[in-house]
């Protein structure tokens, strides 16, 4: 039964990605009840970090429990009202996972829709705003199946001065890049867990400011069976959330001091995000996102070295992952089951239109280290051999050596 | 900051309870990714292992990432049209979430309601079920707000006869005592982990038919972005799931052997169910069954030997959950503070009506072991004790040691 005892990837995807081993072992303590005041001593901490990481000083910051997606889902059943314009920019899959959640939850969706490879211009999109007037815009921040990074900052500070609520998406960048929640105006960011946090998919952290609570306020509702008199009194000033799972109105009550019981809190999950932003916040933001870009640069010495051709080179590339053109007539999927069975690397496919066509190879969290970027490159370039492609041979790992020992020098002198 | 590292608890609540040592270990095993074939052989055998606790012959048995009221929402969402009419009785807090549930995903909700404490014959819902004619019947099988279970055979057969479906809430009971998915007729169960199987809070285990699955085909999508042309060339033949992460289409998909990618699969809480099953199936169901009902009859012994009066007493008493009324004047949240603080025991509250009146104390899983009813006794007598509470001394750990060597010497015999 016990398969997974054995084995033991290197995973470069665009997540899941390897949970840093001191976080496995938190996940492995026993558990405590979800009101022991050592356990909501531990939220309370878990709150704090979170805020570090969204960059914020919202009151609100907190996990979803449920995967990435999840706290996406939770974000925008809290805040959209039936016929709410929503305008999405889409420049990839996550874009499409946006429109299908707003519509669900009775949306009004305005699309605009860029080529799988590139992003917007941030004008464009204001431009859209002041012509639609929608009620919240909702972006993803990296497209993890593109590879590419959307700028943001404009875009926020032109939904607070158009008066409706920015959205963002920031599952694949947060703990990898910059994700400046106040100082870009962002009113509600998701974060993953599976990416650059290096922590086990099942939470997904939120932060969102003030004017994001006035909404929830408004939708506010106690659950009969644990209510009290005072809430059942209380008037409700707008319509109730279609999910209770996701109604952040409950969850607020769950992780504030009034401990209200929604869901019994997932206890492991919670060690487990609280040792990974722990390690990050010792590493520090600032260094953890060079750390990102610097290995990126020595994938991208290696995969260029090989005569490999980048997917996205432009300044908008997302710096945890890059995603390499397929050659020609070549079976792709083939190519990443050679790496898995025989090396135990993981590189990822990709969806719809681009499968098959490019791989996409993650750099993020505790695999984005020197040794999984010469491993995924030895890797790679003895499957394409191996199936006979047309490459530089012996050339990638050396020019990613070559990286490496040149910025180590220059960092000793 | 890592306070978790010291605390170890003796968990005696209706859950989340002590995690089995084995499950903490398998948590702490490195990651798989989502498609890597060593893992996706996991989810296979989880399935498998599903389907013998819920004592079924479904095809599709499979966890929901997120606490198990994720479970409860994801059956109902994937099963409530607008409009359809859904039976919940009630009786105590769970079946008002049901209805809460229910009414947000747009049902028409006849309640049926009884004290809380006791439990609905099986024909006065039948006769219901004949007057109202509902599409959906929704129950809690067992309470632990009231320490209550509700038997459900008939109202499962009845239900078949009128051409309802039927859907159980057996989230304190799986794995404690029997579900009978099948013989029951049950059309869709939602099982808990955090309570007789042992895993932490963080999935849902779930089951259905083919009944429930005509259903689902009939509202099946398929996202955009990751859809084929003969996706989208399929009409729909029903109404879009109001929420996308709780789709049931979607998720089986996922867990078929297309591997559809909808979320990304939360694997250290796979590993975790996994491996709490595969000891829950070693241990096997009916020994485990007789585990439960034998040391609620210690942990009975002794509280009445102390002169305590349970709260529930009748044939319905949950067999895992043993509530217990407060002498009256006393602080039970103070009892409960002071059991902590000193003792490491935790034993519960109740919610709404209940709360103040009655403790909750769970015999789960691997929390329902010997040393810790001893260990719960002495704690609660100590508690008592300490705030003058008049009470037969030195009488309940000797009552339940008396029935523990009783049992011991017949075993042997």
């Amino acid at each position: 039964m016990d398969t997974y005892l054995s084995a033991k990837r290197t995973i470069m995807t665009p997540g899941p990605v390897e949970v840093d081993p001191r976080v496995l072992q938190a996940m492995s303590m026993p558990i405590l009840g979800q009101f022991d005041p050592a356990f909501t001593n531990i939220m309370n901490q878990t709150m704090d970090q979170l805020r570090k990481l969204f960059q914020t000083e919202n009151e609100w910051a907190y996990p979803v429990d449920g995967t990435s997606r999840s706290g996406i889902e939770a974000v925008l059943a809290s805040l959209i009202e039936r016929g709410d314009r929503v305008l999405v920019p889409i420049y990839g899959r996550f874009g499409h996972l946006l429109v299908e959640i707003c519509e669900r939850y009775g949306a009004d969706v305005h699309k605009i829709e860029c080529t799988w490879g590139t992003v917007f211009s941030e004008e464009e999109v204001i431009n859209h705003i002041h012509a639609i007037k929608p009620n919240i815009v909702a972006c993803v921040h990296g497209e993890t199946s593109t590879g590419c990074m959307q700028p943001l900052a404009q875009i926020g500070k032109a939904c607070r001065e158009q008066g409706c609520l920015f959205v963002v998406d920031a599952v694949a960048t947060i703990g990898g890049t910059d994700v400046l929640v106040d100082e870009w105006h962002i009113d509600a960011a998701i974060g993953g867990t599976q990416k650059c946090l290096s922590v086990p998919a099942g939470m997904a952290p939120i932060t969102y400011n003030q004017r994001v609570e006035e909404v929830i306020a408004r939708r506010k509702k106690v659950e009969q069976g644990i209510a009290t008199k005072d809430d059942l009194d209380e008037p409700l000033r707008g319509t109730v959330v279609a999910s209770n799972y996701f109604d952040l109105g409950m969850l607020q009550d769950y992780w504030s001091p009034r401990r209200l019981n929604h869901h019994t809190e997932a206890t492991s999950m919670v060690y487990a995000l609280h040792k990974g932003l722990a390690i990050l916040l010792e590493e520090g933001l600032p260094h953890r996102f060079a750390r990102h870009a610097y290995h990126e640069k020595a994938l991208i010495a290696g995969l260029t070295a090989m005569g490999l051709e980048l997917f996205v080179s432009h300044q908008h590339k997302l710096p945890m992952v890059t995603c390499v053109c397929v050659p020609v007539g070549l079976d792709a999927d083939r190519v990443r089951a050679f790496m898995l069975h025989h090396f135990g690397v993981e590189i990822a496919s990709s969806f719809g239109p681009l499968h098959g066509k490019i791989w996409r190879i993650g750099t993020m969290g505790y695999s984005c280290r020197k040794e999984n970027i010469l491993f995924v490159l030895a890797a790679l370039e003895a499957a394409l051999l191996h199936y006979g492609t047309k490459i530089e041979t012996g050339k990638a790992v050396q020019a990613a050596l070559s990286y490496y020992e040149q910025t180590e020098k220059s960092a000793m002198a």
